[in-house]
């Protein structure tokens, strides 16, 4: 297995698989990562060309961990030396990604990939083999999946200690915009508006401080995946506006906010009560398993150990 | 010391005053509440007579923690049984508290109070005599506020082991919807919004579960709330969506969130950051004492420990 970027999900995903006794070996751009991966013991190099023809050798899977801005040079280095691998990513857009992988060409052999896990601190000494445990990984099944590599990439998450949630990449996007990156830009819109009122710091408790700690994330990250699923985003901030909009109105017309905090909180309660249920019955590679994956993740399945396999690999 | 109303706030109260030795006693309109309440050991009833008028027997200051729209019944039981008793509250709203006691006639022993602690849950089963440990607890320095009352609500507040935060009416009312109100109805927005988009619930991880906690409130409780401090709210709504639909505009045209990201992410750093002076210098009572603690509190000033009153008590 070979990881490209070595930051927080990057290096989680060393540190994890290594424990598991899988041989893993690693690329930083940056030459303290790389140390700091060295001198925790891990296989660490700050050479694109020699990692990439270590992969190529060795058949690996890699990993694209990089912030976004870096991916078109990874796709261009893995496209010249290591074109044949099988090709993941931990990257929290994956329609615009698909995209980009199909620029390069090497669209046959990708399974895009996006465990939904994080702190709101980063870099290798942020790391943890633990990173993943019980969080949900999606594994895209678009309809130009291999059924092989969609298997190795099942078996990177689980091993892991993630659960599978199999997801076309649009709905993938929809979603992620609604409850990841949209409730970064409200918790940022809360922090901005109270800084702005005298005296509000000072009575700040709990719903302050619960609805901006992911104000604390770096301004970068945080531009980094909202800018990077703008589209599905501008749908939800409409969205979010839009009811924000009603309740003003509700107030100002006859002082009543009602309709916002019941659907609010019968979602909220709705959510607290979901079942996941575990997907079991679908073999990868069978006929229609791409579609029957969609449709369990969509339902709230989720694939906690390796499902079988149709057919030879290969 | 005259408890009405048993429930978290109420009942938190009797709970920590009484384990400083005070003598407290306290009405719940229900008469579980105060079943539950004798069980624990505590003075309680379910008669408003019988609890007044003991409360005029013995000068008691008399403390409102009854839901707002038990409010004016309330007062006018009040004004009846107990009209020369000091009075305080414990409502998260001022402005309109103020205008309320002016009506009932009860202006010139009360003084205003509002401690920044709750938890999602409801109910004397849900209180503890912990639950103000470091809060900030508003007391209202407006105009009309008598030196020996305030003195009175300060040691009240700082018996449940609160800071004290001078603040006059308006201002709490404006920091408040920013700080408590306003994360409400986002969370609420946040929720409902995830809510209709497929894949969501089943992806949502740290983010979304912060930025809805407290969408798990009874929707009662945020109503009365947010409704009770309208006009403010609409204020820090409008702010709020202005800055998010100048965020969908920076997606739609150049594809940036930066403006908003950055700014929420400094005014996250600036409340982590925020110092709490100790408000020691002013003594209760003195020539212009209430301008002074107010421009104190503004400034991030608390009490902490009980403030020097100037001149006798009575």
């Amino acid at each position: 297995m070979c990881v490209l970027g070595l930051g927080l999900i990057g290096g989680s995903v060393m540190r994890a698989l290594t424990a598991t006794g899988r041989e893993v070996f690693g690329y930083n751009r940056s030459i303290d990562g790389v140390q700091a991966a060295r001198f925790d013991g891990f296989n660490a190099t700050d050479s694109i060309t020699e990692v990439l023809t270590r992969a190529a050798a060795s058949d690996a899977l890699i990993v694209l961990a990089v912030p976004v801005p870096a991916l078109p040079i990874m796709l261009d280095h893995i496209r010249t030396t290591a074109p044949g691998c099988a090709l993941t990513d931990v990257v929290s857009v994956k329609g615009a990604l698909l995209r980009l992988v199909t620029d390069y060409g090497l669209l046959d052999r990708y399974v895009g990939g996006h465990p939904m896990a994080g702190t709101a601190h980063s870099g290798w000494s942020a790391g943890s083999p633990d990173l993943f445990v019980g969080a949900p990984w999606v594994v895209s099944v678009d309809d130009h999946v291999d059924a092989d590599v969609w298997t190795d990439v099942m078996h990177l998450a689980l091993d892991c200690r993630a659960v599978v949630v199999p997801a076309r990449a649009h709905e993938h996007d929809a979603a992620v915009a609604a409850i990841s990156h949209l409730p970064h830009l409200l918790a940022e819109a809360l922090a901005a508006t109270a800084f702005d009122v005298p005296l509000a710091f000072a009575l700040a408790a709990g719903s302050f401080r619960d609805g901006t700690r992911v104000a604390a994330t770096s301004p970068d990250l945080v531009r980094a995946m909202c800018e990077a699923n703008s589209e599905q985003l501008q749908v939800m901030l409409n969205r979010a506006i839009y009811r924000l909009e009603q309740a003003r109105n509700g107030l100002s017309a006859h002082a009543s906010v009602a309709d916002l905090v019941e659907s609010g909180h019968a979602a909220r309660v709705s959510y607290d009560s979901l079942v996941r249920p575990d997907i079991v019955t679908v073999a990868v590679g069978e006929d229609n398993w791409r579609a029957e994956l969609a449709a369990q993740g969509r339902a709230g399945g989720v694939i906690r150990s390796a499902l079988p396999v149709r057919g030879s690999r290969g």
